[in-house]
């Protein structure tokens, strides 16, 4: 899949920052967890159905931080379902302010039993 | 009771600070909650084994912010129960970067049911 | 002033949880004050631009969970000055969920020199 | 080098777990920052000297989870500096509970002006 298959808005505050004047590298993966969230919701899934006996765990991230991030910037961040497997996902992020890439990652997600944290299908279609 | 229960080391690090230079202040109430449950342990109680029928809750929370905190500071946060009752404790906490006040606070902390949150008696002795 | 002056909304992800399975208490101050920027936003005063010279720093808040709020949940935060002071305003928050009060807080706010820390009149008008 | 230059504990509290009842993802590259700085600090660095005119930037993560970890876990975060360059560092961190592996990740910092964001040399020693 090539296109982008959902982007959501991330305006910058204060709790973002840090005491260097930038975006604190460790929050980037809260956006994109965010965005995760809201395109599965227009995809028809929420969260909280879902966790009553299926949840997502994160089982891999890998970052490259391109510019750096300030406060009041608003972000654009994309995601693309880059393979489909049956019980996990590879995906794409990249955000960008205004039409510059600040950062892209790779991100490996895996459905869950929510109780007892063993592997399971993803019960639904995802992109 | 006036003198102080229990005291807990805390650094600041970058995580803490904002783009304002200091430590952002939604961050100092996660100070008192790791002493409180420092506290706890100290007495012999873990939350994991609490956990199992019964949680502390926050009800409510009055902090003043008296100084500004930096980067590489070394706090020490202190705690007091100033009041115990069958269902809830107040607490009050203060903050020291070497002998002076940066913070204080009073936190007001209830038992709950853990799966439920309905009011519970606090099974354990306090202070 | 009695009306609400702005109200944002604020949806719960999994990073604003806890292993409680409820929001955890020391971020609200965080949507408290994501509200309050994006209301002097909507009067036209970008925080970036105040940065230069002036800041708004947080000198007290003072909480009352009324509610447990869940993931998924959608909230609004509700914000109102109650006193504008020539350095300092007092402002009120308020934060439903669907038409259920959750919590509720004063803040007060001073205006500060952003190098020094020092205190600062207000330099443009509020609410 | 082969040996890891410094270990680092963190104890998970509340603040660090999410409504999955395990440490939400983005919290472990903070203990990882947490523990580069107090690495430095023991080897004589203290950050806020360094702040006058160099910072330390991180240009990539690459993180895999391997086992969940939970309320009260006590973790042993290492370091060890897998390739120093002139502008930047090559860091390896691993993540034990007691004598397990939980987490470990590849992490690349590099040597910055301040103010300015730009590229710069590293001005002392390491490892």
């Amino acid at each position: 899949m090539s296109r982008t298959d959902f982007v959501f808005p991330v305006r910058i505050h204060y709790e973002d920052t840090d005491a260097g004047g930038v975006v604190y590298h460790a929050n980037y993966p809260r956006y994109m967890a965010r965005t995760r969230t809201e395109c599965l919701r227009e995809l028809g899934h929420e969260l909280v159905k879902l966790e009553q006996d299926f949840i997502f765990a994160v089982r891999s991230v890998s970052i490259d931080f391109l510019k750096p991030v300030f406060l009041n910037d608003l972000l654009q961040v994309h995601v693309t379902v880059a393979r489909k497997g049956k019980t996990s996902l590879d995906i794409r992020h990249e955000i960008y302010r205004e039409n510059i890439i600040v950062c892209h990652a790779d991100v490996n997600v895996a459905g869950h039993v929510a109780s007892s944290f063993r592997p399971q299908a993803i019960p639904f279609e995802v992109g």
